[in-house]
């Protein structure tokens, strides 16, 4: 069997879907490995690293993908909106695809590549079992993303994150809130904890309390009534219009008494909650920062663009939203080894074989045989 | 007594050599504070945060001074080679002006300061004595620029800092050199061990290898044969050829397994040593990144240029040389009380008084009635 490793088309990407060390256990699998020239350049693996592990480089992306039985790629069509269409004609019926894709958020690209006929794996989709964690692609980027959203507001900041006690009078320390307490968010408290930053972390889910608490962080606990916030998936459910009401007043407060803000609250499929208003904004001192990750549905923070940086009343916004691709190495390296566990669950005996009995398989695949397969999805297209 | 803040106008300083908060206690000592218009704007604290305080706020440079008898700058004319000129029709003679002028440097515009008939007090010289130590800006600035440089390194860097274990396996941690275990480098493997790092560090005085072991990173010894090499100011002195020829060498090798160095290695006065040569950035893997904080005298990297990235063969040499002015807040801070310390050592009884039996204020003051003070000064400028 071959897989083929494409180089990323989206502006600005420097992840690669797959690193050279896990070559070996393809192969040991029965994969033999294509990368199309180029691929893991940006995140630092040449293609030499590539071929000394037994890849073949192919000189082209058709070449690449021609006899592929699998195509592993960072973005697929609804992750890359403009160039992922090319990839379209490139892919062949029965071939499969794994990758982001935005299912939830680009629906259509899932029936474009369900139409295109190829066997289409949403990385978005693994389900948040046990078993999957080491294929959830979601968590790992996001592990990046809130290290280096940390990294960012340091060194945005006026001020210096840890206590010192020099002979130059005593520095106080940073003070920083973390905005939503899933995988991101824990590792910007764990991030601006190692800096020597005093953290409160907020989350509209109480259960995560422990684990805030147990990182060093201080919970924020609001009063709000909300004892069932949290869905089966254990993501964060959406609030009454009063309940966010009183949420974003008593987080102004919060927020106003801080230097850092880090934002990571994200419902799946949803709007980002609004948690941070243009008028908390205002009561913040001049210097603070804001690294408002749920920026690509449209923020934590009321001020916050996409990928642009606002400064208002001199706080600065920033609202990336591909951070995990500016840590391109370890990103690369945690992507790999996710999207590589997962091929190997489609792997049997040197066989590629799509057991609808798995629940991460099912849960995961998009598209087979020209139909959309996620009953969610199938709903949001009206599919029937 | 009057002491007159000014604004910073060196090109992108944003620094103020005074805080709102030391106002009371130079008010105490018989100081009123004059502060020129937006002189803390750029560090985070607007004129009325200091006329809170009970400064007043001189809408002008030349109000602000007209009627000092002490003038505090963050860069007077040697460290501020352009802009610093046009003080010089401002300051009256028998004024005290105390600020970064870098006398060792910039010899001849102490010169030009003394010939203005200003008591010129130049922070560089403040000698390393224990009294002198809450006095000492080179330090203090020092810390925040160690601090800084690894911010900027491990947010350049396409590796994250610590190691993680997660369910996408284990991401090892960075692999720092700092080179140069002075203030700056000291605070840089600080640091980098708190974001994670495993750190190594060099120093041509081993002297410094317990300091380096105490804070977790490894001492890398070397060949050299350098029982001497510190000299009375604890300062590191040069080498002979010899032996510069095998500390590059040797360096190279420990340099090729790193994927961040943060050099800080500095003579006071002189060029600073070439550590690290182009050859050796050759060996290091793309992607690393070289803070070379030595950039002002010449870098420790042979390929540094001052104020600019360079990328060779995907290393990133950043040569910074003013990165205390990117974490204003705290590094002003620090600066305001080392030299509100200084000036309190000025003043006797609600006297400004300059008294030459104090070793502090004999060593720092550069320029009196006409003359250059210091005999290394007076040395370089033949004035016998």
């Amino acid at each position: 069997m071959k897989v083929a490793l494409l180089r990323e088309t989206y502006p600005g990407e420097r992840r690669v879907a797959l690193v050279p060390a896990l070559i070996p256990s393809l192969a040991k699998q029965g994969w033999h490995t294509i990368v199309e020239t180029g691929a893991g350049e940006r995140a630092g693996f040449p293609d030499a690293a590539y071929a000394e592990k037994g890849a073949e480089i192919a000189l082209s992306r058709t070449a690449a993908v021609q006899d592929a039985d699998a195509v592993l790629q960072v973005r697929s069509l609804g992750a890359n909106l403009e160039a992922g269409r090319d990839d379209l004609n490139l892919f062949r019926p029965g071939q499969v695809v794994i990758g982001l894709c935005d299912p939830l958020g680009q629906p259509q690209a899932v029936k474009e590549l369900a139409e295109r006929r190829v066997t289409l794996f949403a990385l978005e989709l693994i389900p948040r079992i046990t078993r999957a964690q080491s294929m959830d692609v979601l968590s790992s980027m996001a592990t990046v993303a809130g290290y280096k959203a940390v990294l960012l507001a340091a060194n945005q900041l006026p001020r210096l994150f840890p206590m010192l006690m020099t002979a130059a009078g005593t520095i106080t320390p940073a003070k920083v809130l973390v905005l939503g307490a899933g995988v991101a968010g824990l590792q910007a408290i764990a991030s601006s904890r190692r800096l020597g930053a005093v953290v409160q972390a907020y989350d509209v889910r109480a259960a995560v309390k422990e684990q805030i608490e147990s990182l060093g962080a201080k919970f924020v606990e609001l009063k709000l009534d909300t004892a069932d916030a949290e869905d089966k998936g254990g993501y964060a459910k959406a609030l009454t219009d009063e309940q966010v009401q009183r949420q974003r007043e008593q987080l102004a407060a919060v927020v106003a008494g801080c230097d850092v803000v880090i934002a990571t609250a994200a419902i799946p499929g949803k709007r980002s909650p609004l948690l941070v208003t243009a008028d908390a904004v205002r009561r913040m001192a001049p210097g603070s920062v804001i690294v408002d990750l749920a920026a690509e549905r449209g923020g934590n923070c009321e001020l916050t663009r996409a990928d642009e940086t606002v400064v208002e009343n001199g706080v600065t916004i920033f609202g990336p939203t591909n951070l995990a691709s500016d840590v391109p190495y370890h990103a690369s390296q945690m992507f790999a080894k996710n999207v590589v566990t997962l091929l190997q669950l489609l792997t049997q005996k040197g066989e590629l074989v799509i057991d609808l009995k798995d629940e991460v398989i099912r849960e995961t695949l998009a598209a087979k045989d020209g139909q959309v397969q996620p009953p969610r999805l199938r709903e949001m297209l009206n599919l029937g």
